[in-house]
């Protein structure tokens, strides 16, 4: 049978479960990437398991969000993540290598391989003919213990490319035109592959573009072809040997299909404040800006900089102006120096910040209030700039270039000048001696981790006990976001290696007594909690299971669960249960205790369970929907003390 | 007469006093140099004044402080600085031009003149035979309104420079040869002089360094003639225009006078926590470090960021370091670019940052917990870097980069490579469109002021009133610094432009009940603090006396005052009384009130007045020294009202 390249990749890969769609599949992880704002979990997950060292082909620890050291806790966090690293048997990129995905790219990336990251953009290595899929922190902790990451099989989704990108359109008008298309859920439950003559005139780099804002139409991955451009790529890395071919199959087929005529494309504008907001350029043209930004992983390549350096160069950028360029990644950034690039940009007027993903994730360069900010940043959801009530647009390097010369959005087809012609340089400084190998197995032996004083270890959890007979703390409505659970910003975030201190911000807005008294229930058996539709909509932060499951929750009750956050409770062995009978949600009320009896003989049997309400002195059935692998997760406590039992049986 | 070149300066321009050891002079202000952090509070100064247009020569607005956009408070204050700017005839240099004293010694310093700004560190332009002076934010405000700068006339300090520096010793080494000799209060009350054939192999940005620095010695200023040297510096800066000799005349002496012979000078280096901690290197060489940070004014030059490039190129930097470059001008990174410079440096490991001041004032770049930073900023206080307990060592470029590759403290005399010999670009990329110039007094009046949600205008402050009968709030003991009065730090300098916000933290610390009282007594008649010996030691921050004065206080009751808080107090129109008896500060308890009378009548005849302490229903002596202008400014409530009144009067 002819196959596509992501059918490709994932037979590769299958380690169980059938490639039908909607089945759940199990797939071997070939490398992962951390960052540091997830990492430091994942690494005190690690340290929970139990691991001796990374069975992975290549695992990276990245530092890039949180550059910015007002105080010890992002340094500190920085030195533990190195010591975390080489302990376990990881690459250390250290702070000033640059963002995650562009690094991983250029020094790690190899066709043919499947990547796990603890970060959303991690599909962005989808432009190497791997398949590179984001996930949460524990997810990719058990891939660097060896197990399998479970997904739903998804529906393969061809786009076929033809023509060549016009003048002054460039590979962010690509992934906006198909975000204009299918909006932000376009790609959910879907892997994009992209193929076609298009391809030809489009660098691995520019497909990096595409397929990292693939994140942004939901999809579960992107995958281009390992063609002779990656090739290319590999080549200029100095690392052509790990390159090998792997193009879809002459009549292979895909469950569904639509096609881009570069050709026919023109500069698009993503609005406030969706990602899937996209106009031309041309239709808003005039809305005057205060800020231009250039960078992050949705545009880090060479001609992404070097096209705005040349667009800006001998001029002047608009009085009043902040033009901000965020280097990708340390190699990138030398290159740009030393092509003089650099040097154009800072005399046009432009600040010139360290590289890293910094204003990308609100970590710098928020807009004045009131203002207008272009950036060629993957996201412009409402106040992730950092600055409430915020008015993002999102555009390709050319559009912005052009925009911070006039102090208003410009169709940059405007600017009456020839499109300038951006060569990448076919030597880079590649050397590898600042991205720090992993240690022997020998010598990771001898490593202890480094903990500043925030850094915690995740303390030990129990088993699912065979009676619970516990409270219910909080009865809660439909929608409930892992934002109401436990929000993140500024003032809870440094606290994300310290699970004791970050769950005291618990529920903190819906009812701030609820931390104290569920501390109460700690020692006695814990509690439960009671909630509508949606419970757990939102972001995918694991925290937000995890610090409920500190303080004592065993047993969520309600009508339905977000997908993450249903995955975070079982991954941290709480019982996520839906009441068969709805109306028992009207009937259930905080102060009624549960019980539950009999769990290690009936749980792991059957999909319900029997609960008494002991006020009532009435039963209830409630659901699961589980496979045995994750009722054996929450019978061990979560997935910590499961990989840590395995590690132990095989040892 | 034979004069030094300080005296020059003053002679040049005294319009009140005598040049006599002192005596209170006044001084005409040429240029005034104002930052971000300080600028808002000066900016609304000259609003809450009426000022219509700068009355000096050259007056600059700077943005290097608040360069951190982790929300719209920092972005805000540069648009309300830039309309500022615009508005009062103010040269501006927006976010990425770098640190004002470099920028300002590039563009604007001028020979023979004198300049007044609101940073401690603007005394670095004394490099350009200017009298450089830092000064409070209210007497710049005033300066830029036409008004001269009252100080004491100092010492002139003599410092003849002979021999040469050997390799691997710099211009930061002769500074810290003097603070090594005299300590960090070993300028108090003097001008430093320099003059001698060691001039000769000294660059301009050399003398940069040890000017700036001698506002650690607690100089009034530092002096360097206009020579040869400073003639190429402003060639290179394509001003050689505003070049104009001066140098001592031939016979001049000075009132103390001591030798530095270059060639006997080692590289030195600062322990923690005090610039004059200063020690050889060699003698603590092998102290592990984990940070090596490159920049600030105190070594703002191009050969200070050269000399580390070509220190650390074709290396590698330690495992775990974080070498942080910091640069300090547009023009001088542009350069660094152009000449490879930031190419080694990236490719040895460096992390670049924007240019501006960043880390030095704690914005950024703090260390991990427990660990050494060795810096090229000038000061090393208990906190500064942003993290508590820090262990912050200073030292020159040579010493930072050779420690850089060692990770641990090194003389760069072991580093066994030849000195690298770097020599300054003749050419610069000296545009001046990137320091917006003035607006003309025409267009000027057209700008309105732009502020953002979070800057408020001075609310207006009454004159003194004829009667005060008040009651004492607040009773305090001896050395109550400005920080007990209102905090700086990242909680509550973001509120640096707001007035009612920022004194919601007015005594926080030491009684949290304070403001609450205060703010009941303001429309009240006020009230009155009482305290012991040193009242208002530390931070000069005007906002400690702006603050509770905003809340009410109309008189302080002390043993006696730190002088810059006492001018603080004076500046905004509170009574700076200390007691004739201080036994009387026994007696006299926070509930107690204080009855002043016929204040209109007696204040400005004597120097003392009798209070009715109103409670035990006794009298008490209380003393002020205060010349007539500052009786005046207190009578009118404060500097803000008595200019405004001089400008109304001279309509």
């Amino acid at each position: 049978m002819a196959l596509n390249v992501a059918k490709k990749l994932i037979k590769d890969h299958l380690v169980s479960g059938k490639m039908e769609k909607g089945e759940e599949i199990g797939l071997k992880v070939d490398q992962t990437l951390t960052q540091d704002a997830t990492g430091t979990m994942v690494m005190l997950e690690l340290e929970a398991m139990g691991l001796d060292y990374a069975k992975t082909e290549a695992s990276a620890q990245y530092v890039d969000h949180n550059l910015i050291q007002v105080d010890s806790k992002n340094p500190d966090d920085h030195l533990f993540l190195e010591s975390a690293a080489k302990k376990f048997g990881l690459y250390y990129s250290r702070p000033g290598n640059g963002v995650s995905h562009p690094v991983h790219m250029q020094r790690l990336a190899k066709p043919g391989k499947t990547l796990l990251g603890s970060d959303s953009h991690t599909c962005a290595n989808g432009c190497m003919g791997m398949l590179a899929m984001g996930a949460g922190g524990i997810d990719v902790a058990m891939a660097i213990t060896g197990e399998p990451i479970y997904i739903k099989m998804p529906e393969i989704f061809g786009v076929k490319l033809t023509g060549e990108l016009p003048d002054w359109v460039s590979a962010k008008d690509v992934i906006f035109e198909l975000l204009r298309r299918y909006d932000v859920k376009g790609g959910v439950g879907k892997i994009i592959e992209y193929y076609g003559p298009g391809l030809d005139n489009l660098s691995a780099m520019d497909r990096h573009v595409i397929a990292n804002m693939g994140a942004e139409l939901g999809a579960t991955a992107t995958v281009f072809p390992s063609d002779q451009e990656v090739k290319r790529f590999l080549k200029q890395q100095n690392r052509v040997d790990d390159w090998i071919e792997l193009v879809a199959d002459k009549d292979a087929t895909y469950d569904k299909n639509d096609e881009i005529n570069l050709s026919e494309l023109e500069p698009l504008i993503a609005k406030p404040s969706s990602p899937g907001n996209v106009v031309p350029v041309r239709e808003i043209a005039g809305t005057p800006i205060y800020q231009s930004y250039i960078g992050s992983s949705a545009n880090p390549g060479y001609r992404d900089f070097a096209i705005a350096a040349e667009t800006v160069k001998d001029k002047t950028i608009a009085s009043g102006m902040s033009f901000d360029i965020n280097p990708t990644s340390r190699q990138m950034l030398t290159s740009l120096v030393e092509n003089f690039h650099i040097a154009s940009l800072l005399q046009s007027g432009a600040r010139l910040h360290q590289a890293g993903c910094n204003g990308c994730i609100g970590m710098g360069q928020a807009p004045a209030s009131g203002r207008n900010s272009l950036r060629t940043t993957p996201r412009n959801f409402p106040g992730r700039s950092g600055t409430k009530e915020d008015s993002v647009y999102l555009s390709s390097p050319e559009t912005a270039a052009a925009s911070a010369l006039t102090g208003k959005i410009t169709d940059p087809r405007d600017l009456n000048m020839p499109y300038p012609k951006v060569k990448e340089p076919t030597k880079v400084n590649a050397k590898d001696d600042l991205l720090d190998q992993p240690l022997s197995h020998e010598e990771a032996k001898k490593v202890d981790l480094v903990k500043g004083p925030n850094i915690v270890s995740i303390p030990a959890m129990d088993k699912l006990p065979d009676e619970l007979e516990i409270p219910v703390l909080l009865k809660v409505g439909d929608n409930i976001s892992t934002d109401e659970i436990l929000a993140g910003g500024a003032r809870v975030l440094p606290y994300r290696s310290n699970l004791p201190e970050i769950s005291k911000f618990t529920y903190e807005a819906v009812d701030p007594t609820y931390v104290k008294r569920a501390m109460d229930t700690k020692e006695k058996g814990g509690h439960a909690i009671v909630g509508g539709y949606n419970y757990g909509q939102g972001s995918s932060r694991e925290h937000a299971a995890l610090a409920p499951r500190y303080l004592g929750l065993r047993a969520v009750l309600v009508k339905d669960y977000a997908r993450i956050h249903w995955q975070n409770l079982v991954n941290f062995g709480i019982l996520p249960l839906t009441f068969v009978n709805e109306k028992d949600y009207d009937e259930l009320d905080a102060g009624e205790v549960i019980k539950l009896t009999n769990l290690k003989d009936t749980f792991m049997k059957e999909n319900k369970l029997t609960a008494t309400l002991a006020n009532q002195n009435k039963e209830i059935e409630l659901a699961y929907s589980l496979s045995d692998r994750q009722k054996e997760i929450i019978l061990q406590g979560g997935l910590i003390n499961w990989i840590a039992e395995k590690n132990k049986a095989s040892k």
